[in-house]
């Protein structure tokens, strides 16, 4: 039984090309090349399945891409509910020297029709029907409908949002269990404030709580009157990608599971640390999980 | 009635992205992203087409992006000969600043089964049923056996190949009715020796005729003891990428019309210098063609 649907509006193919050095201007010839699926919802599902908690990716995917994409994830053993549309999924190119820096190429999602936007929402609902979560994570392509995520937030199940921009402002409004910007996103949609009167102004939009991840700074944990922080695990280093979308997966097992919020906040920081620690997005490293979490615990601020 | 017969060996989607500037370990938003058919048998054949000239394009295809490579070969009007192979089709991925320098990232050709390699071989004979040429043009894959061309060459079809490495001497030897290597090409196969001299060895391995692009410096064309030069049109900048496949495209035209060597030479230095003025490879402007034709005249050497 599903417990949690995730929904990805904006999927891609990271496609990741290793090189020795990259030289502007240069021809390069590519050694070794990784295609794997992508976009912040897929990679929550991956962290949910790989913790035990039955999930299902829902996805608009268009033309060959899209179709290897649902192949690759049902491959890998997750559930995906495809929503057929025109416009070809896009990718994302990253490429990777020898001395471990990346520089990233993302293509834009194209435009959905209307009509394809509907059926995303039909899609989700019907994925919801005795599901406990929705997790709506990652960007909305261009001329998304504006009320996208406020009429998913309102049909009722918890929602769990981690987006950016004004989407993260309209699904303030609509009253989500819990909202989960990085330091950036939130600055960017709240210039101006300090992490806290941000998160504060989030709440009294009429997010239930809000998490804020602050890389090397731990997170922030906001409901209700209280603030808690979780300190980052000192001198873990690798990739930062993905480390939000496993912080998102920890908070929503959590949530549905009834956990303390402190609990919550100190499992989503040693999740999200774990995730660090692994070369691909959407990938943890359980046995750093497991060292990780006893060191870590949540502090009250407020 | 098919004329020329186009094996592209190693086919590629050429992916290309604009972007501002790139940062060497920055995260780029593409603005714009072009994908497009290529490979060099490929480009030769646009500009056969364009030409109004016959031909159909074999090339072996495989997985989601050879499905959309032959989709797009028959959507721009080619006539394509694809040989399904389990391996699937490569990319190659340039990143163009604002400035116009190109960075490129070329993914090697995936290794294709004796079988699959055999299917090649029968796809190509078979086309070649009433055909005036064959023309090779491009790398071969790793692990493509080693006597591809010399069998596809000896098969009697005369044939125009344009290829680099072990397999530009391997060529020669089955008695081609013309080779074409670039000048770096031709360095790199035979080692320390002039431009002229190295180009006689390949007529002592067995060619017709060898006809080498030399850039700016325009092309040298030998045949029996006679070499030829045509100057290049002064001030034609632009694209490189793809002026040698019009080079080639002009040379089989040439030989399959019986036009007179010299002039043969000048209308290839002519078709190559107005590929150079398009963006894409494969592309000729056909008015500068027209234009710098009666300009260029091939000069007797000795």
């Amino acid at each position: 039984m599903t417990r949690v649907v995730c929904l990805t509006p904006n999927p891609a193919i990271d496609v990741t090309y290793r090189v020795p050095t990259l030289t502007p201007g240069g021809a390069h010839r590519v050694a070794d090349v990784l295609e794997r699926p992508g976009g912040k919802g897929v990679n929550v599902a991956r962290v949910l399945h790989a913790l035990g908690v039955p999930c299902v990716i829902v996805a608009p995917l268009g033309g060959p891409a899209g179709t290897w994409l649902a192949d690759a994830l049902t491959d890998a053993g997750l559930a995906v509910r495809a929503v057929p549309v025109a416009a070809p999924t896009r990718r994302t190119f990253t490429v990777v020297d020898e001395g471990g820096t990346a520089t990233a190429f993302n293509e834009p999602g194209r435009p959905l029709t209307g009509a394809e936007w509907a059926a995303v929402v039909d899609a989700v609902n019907e994925e919801l029907a005795g599901a406990e979560a929705l997790v709506v994570s990652g960007s909305l392509p261009a001329g998304a409908p504006e009320d996208l995520l406020p009429r998913l937030i309102a049909a009722g199940v918890p929602a769990v949002v981690d987006t950016s921009g004004p989407a993260l402002l309209a699904a303030a409004g609509a009253g989500p269990v819990l909202l989960k910007p990085n330091a950036d996103e939130l600055s960017a949609a709240l210039p101006g404030l300090s992490h806290t009167d941000a998160a504060r102004r989030l709440l009294a939009l009429g997010a239930e709580r809000v998490v804020v991840s602050l890389g090397a700074d731990g997170l922030l944990g906001l409901a209700g009157g209280e603030a808690w922080r979780v300190a980052a695990i000192p001198g873990v280093t690798g990739n930062p990608t993905g480390a939000g979308d496993a912080t998102v997966a920890a908070l929503v097992r959590g949530l549905i599971d009834g956990t303390s919020w402190p609990d919550v906040l100190a499992d989503a920081a040693a999740l999200g640390a774990a995730a660090v620690l692994e070369a691909a997005a959407g990938d943890v490293d359980l046995a750093a999980y497991t060292r990780f979490l006893p060191t870590l615990h949540a502090e009250r601020l407020e």
